[in-house]
């Protein structure tokens, strides 16, 4: 474990660091051409400028209330209709509360949410207009309406019915589902993992408010080591003299494919002009759907990648991005590069069909594998973020490991989807040499070991020690 | 039928006439107030002009081949792979060549496709945002597409398979079927009469290209006379000076509600400073669903009502807006906003539940009664559009007249929904006097009558003389 503390950000030194503020630096700009299947817009005569992205709105929205007044909000909460957040609201809490929905500032309101679903973008106050494609809403139904009746503040409490926050100035409105389903996700088919954990039998109602955290967002499962905040990761950013940064946005374990990708695109950055480009290794945290592999495993999986060496210590942080998973395709993909421009990333790796998976009822993708780059390349108020197109790579029987795909010599590659690499590691069968370094490898033929063990389709988060 | 003449342009004068072309005038300005239920970004400073709005883009795009060319272009249509139009592809085409799609120069291609589904607007080469919230898209099957095989250019036929247009520099791409449904209507309830008509058994394949139109696009049907082009619409208002122009789009009979609406509306205006406010009443001519009363028995109606004096002649210009009819909500309401902006209107009256109706399979509105005109006042790319939320009107039966309704003598008035309207004309009743003019009442009963006699649920088109 010696390189993880030069990997993954020592907790106790980092964590201690005082919260930096973005601030625009005098640093000296260059500028320099981008190779040619970025998008033009933004890149025909790029400044490599060492400052980090400025975060969406101007400034970086933190709803956790500060340490002085904490116990007066807490007496406050005590006397407050109560309404309780299930886990995936408990997410998107910790979301809001870190900002990296910046410049949301607590559930939405009936305009946010309608710009969401219509426009998947805000307009601000001064006319500007930020990214903002999936709804981060909080539902209640009738009783709990009921029970709040007028009050305009309403306490969010956990599971054990404490107090966690405050919901102030709240708008209750009418929850359309179906529509907010369908706009979504481009479908009503039932099966979509979130729908059913989320919406479907959720209240009929939301309610939108200003937002007070109470307490900084903790779960005590062993990983909120790896929980950094925007602010967090933009102290350590500058720290690291980031002049460009990169995020991988991931939910599977990383093979060297991935690695490839991640290492080719500091190379081009690199010849770009930019002097430390750095990666943000950026695994969701949230919900996931039953069949992918939990956070815990992919965690040890992640970080016996970069014990191997794998990826370079030294350019690489890695963090756990506290969202829930939508699947919602060329719709998520947006929500996914716009909340890194909050952490300091100014560009984003995109792959094919990002967010996506199949249809729930149909023998079929849900979405086209091209529509979700070309979507992110289009979206509103995600014109300062670079996208940089995912090559794909494949297993190159010819060299004996991952590569980036020739088309003139198909014949070489070996396309080894999720779905076999599943296959494989449930089976105890070893992927080609080269494909995955074998300590990951080792972890995820452990992950579904431990499922037959059991039984079960999914075992707790606890990884064993 | 004297006072026809001044109410609805003479077709031979008024087509006669040059187009002109929209520019800027030297008129005085004047800054005036505007009342407090209009959103505050646009109209607090208001400044009246006399010039007529910009289009969309800065530029009408008018898409029927000039005179010259024609034989030109006709002599290339016939050697061309041929797409046979649906009567709800010529309805487009039509639109599209008149401009009321402006800036689109023809069928839309993926990006535009793409950013219309998930922002409803597109982003113009020079970064600025025009709104566009309607899938204007052809379809082809599997056959038509091997059809077309390598060719760039395709001519568009009717069904007698005459060519009527060409489109060139072709892109073929997938037809989501479901994914459009979903994000346009936000449900994929079957039953959207649209969809029916139009999506769900149309090709897997969207064509799109630039659009070139042999010749202005006629339906013989004794209703083009009032069907006037946005450059026409243009040349007429300029004429008469308008200083400042509000669209009224309807699909249904006109009454007296509707009437002291846009009376009041003028008074609005000319309170706020306008000197000759014009209104353009606008029934909508393309596909409606079968229970909606038939374009031909609606412009017999709206003669009745205007010969009747309800409206003056004077400051009102009737012509027929060509586009389909989706019936999709909030969507639907911007496309209607902004296509009556290429037109030259800088005001546009929005009522309850804009372009809604009930929801296919359950008992309920489709869309809640006020997204329509929340997500209108949100929309991207219709920031230049002055937006008049409709004042709900009624019979007040205390006056025996409509009148705007108040709730503190709710009791005094009496709504009388689209549904009650039908009702009563099916079964030769009576309105309570003052609901309507006699003259337009008895065009609908007639209506009736006349799918009585016949036995049809929807007569053809024409109207008995």
């Amino acid at each position: 474990m010696a390189s993880m503390s030069t990997v993954f950000p020592k907790p106790t030194t980092f964590l201690s660091q005082p919260l930096a503020k973005s601030h625009k630096s005098d640093f000296a700009t260059a500028s320099v051409s981008f190779p040619s299947n970025s998008r033009s817009r933004s890149l025909r005569s790029l400044k490599v400028r060492a400052a980090l992205i400025e975060p969406d709105g101007g400034k970086l929205v933190e709803l956790v209330v500060p340490e002085p007044r904490r116990r007066e909000k807490k007496h406050e909460a005590a006397d407050l209709p109560r309404v309780k957040l299930t886990a995936v609201g408990l997410q998107w809490m910790h979301v809001l509360s870190e900002g990296w929905a910046s410049p949301l500032r607590g559930f939405m309101r009936e305009s946010e949410f309608l710009q969401t679903l219509h426009f998947n973008s805000l307009r601000l106050d001064d006319g500007s207009v930020v990214n903002m494609s999936v709804p981060i809403v909080l539902a209640i139904d009738d009783e709990q309406k009921a029970l709040i009746g007028e009050s305009k503040r309403v306490a969010l409490v956990d599971s054990d019915d404490n107090p966690i926050a405050i919901l102030s100035d709240i708008e209750i409105y009418k929850h359309p589902k179906e529509e907010r389903i369908a706009r979504t996700w481009g479908t009503t088919a039932p099966g979509l993992p979130y729908a059913e954990e989320a919406i479907t039998n959720a209240g009929n109602w939301l309610i939108g408010g200003d937002l007070e955290v109470l307490e900084p967002v903790k779960y005590n499962d062993g990983l909120d080591r790896f929980r950094f905040s925007p602010s967090e990761l933009r102290s350590e950013l500058e720290r690291r003299g980031a002049d460009a940064v990169f995020a991988f946005q991931l939910r599977n374990p990383v093979h060297n494919g991935h690695a490839l990708l991640m290492t080719d695109t500091r190379r081009r950055l690199l010849e770009m002009g930019y002097k430390n480009p750095i990666l943000l290794l950026h695994p969701l945290g949230g919900f996931t759907k039953a069949d992918d592999v939990p956070l815990s495993w992919r965690m040890k999986q992640h970080e016996k990648v970069l014990e191997d060496g794998v990826l370079d210590p030294e350019t690489t942080v890695v963090s756990i991005f506290p969202s829930p998973m939508l699947y919602a395709g060329p719709t998520e993909v947006q929500w996914h590069a716009k909340a890194r421009i909050n952490a300091g990333a100014n560009f984003y790796i995109v792959g094919r069909d990002p967010a996506g998976m199949g249809h729930p009822v149909e023998k079929r993708d849900l979405y086209d594998a091209d529509h979700g780059k070309k979507v992110l390349s289009m979206a509103p108020g995600l014109e300062r973020l670079n996208i940089l197109p995912f090559r794909v790579a494949a297993y190159d029987k010819t060299q004996g490991k991952m590569a980036f795909f020739d088309p003139s010599r198909a014949q070489d590659f070996l396309f080894i989807s999720g779905t076999k690499m599943r296959g494989l590691a449930k089976n105890k069968e070893s992927p080609p040499d080269g494909f995955m370094c074998p300590g990951g490898w080792k972890v995820l033929v452990d992950y579904y070991d431990s499922l037959s063990v059991t039984g079960s389709t999914r075992l707790p988060e606890k990884v064993p020690v």
